[in-house]
């Protein structure tokens, strides 16, 4: 088998998505059977659509298959349950990173007045604007908010503080991407069922 | 090893939240290594969250291994992506069953005002509640909605309709649960990405 490296940690420049899409196209049509393997589900922020839409074009055949999404991972594995009987009967998952992609923008304040539990993915870099946002429209400061870095990998670890104070306390601890930022009730159960035993 | 079923499809009365988080103790507490099984993931409306907190209340140790929602899973079955870059840069995901859950209630408008996708579990009884409220609540009528009816499964079918049509058609067609129902830009993606091909 031929195996492409188009992942996003070479440390040199990352495959453009048109470039992969037209890569697993050409491979395709020499008549190999084509693995599309990426990290999470393709379906939640994974651009799996354009790159359905681009074989539908071109009359080739494919299956998808389910991954997990680091939307649901990161929070389970920092003790955060996405709903909860007693805190949150529904969840939002939104990415932070809206670069070239205007046409769609994101009403935060709409989303947290919504629904229970938001998470955001790519939001390290928007962190600081998204709370601003929010706190301008009204949410509540207390509000828990919680930041998982490195989600599932031997270095995770938790940040747990509120909408007043995650700015400053992201900072303070140096939170870096890739983070999962969740925000809502549910976060302070990361206190209680934090089960993940990150190694000394 | 011990095998305790407490599924949903015994045909049988079901085994009760409280009895199953009891038997997940008792069988710990008896030593052993305590294995639950879950279909789909245990943080998004699986309850995973209060079976935690029961067992950190008796100090039993645990992990929680993440799975495949039918929330993420029956729609990209049905080939429509709860994300995309054209469509959708948010997505919600709600369960339509409220009994004995009054507490927290879901406004749907607020939701359908403020997400791009919906995704709804367990809302087929409930369809036509929903959709009179969003209607009533001034969402647009020729939104489309998406009902996928077992889905993963060999007898997995989808019905793409609108807000105004779904109730009609979903009767017509007489979708039953378990069915996902997905409301957004997104559901149109189904009628050509449609890749899952069911038996004959």
């Amino acid at each position: 088998a031929e195996r492409i490296f188009v992942g996003k940690r070479t440390g040199l420049h990352e495959v453009p998505q048109d470039q992969i899409t037209n890569i697993i196209i050409e491979k395709a049509k020499e008549g190999g059977k084509v693995v599309r393997l990426k990290g999470g589900d393709p379906f939640i922020f994974g651009r799996g659509g354009e790159e359905a839409e681009a074989l539908v074009a071109e009359g080739i055949e494919f299956e998808i298959v389910p991954g997990v999404s680091s939307s649901v991972a990161a929070p389970m594995y920092a003790g955060i349950p996405l709903t909860h009987r007693d805190y949150a009967a529904s969840v939002a998952i939104i990415t932070g990173h809206r670069a070239g992609d205007a046409e769609k923008p994101v009403d935060w304040v709409k989303i947290a007045n919504a629904v229970d539990t938001m998470v955001i993915l790519m939001g390290v870099e928007s962190l600081e604007g998204i709370v601003s946002k929010l706190l301008a429209g009204g949410i509540n400061p207390q509000k828990p908010v919680a930041m998982i870095e490195s989600g599932t990998l031997p270095q995770q670890r938790t940040l747990i503080a509120t909408l007043g104070t995650i700015v400053a306390e992201a900072q303070k601890q140096q939170i870096k991407p890739p983070s999962v930022i969740l925000i809502g009730e549910v976060a302070t159960l990361g206190r209680k069922l934090a089960w993940f035993k990150q190694p000394l």
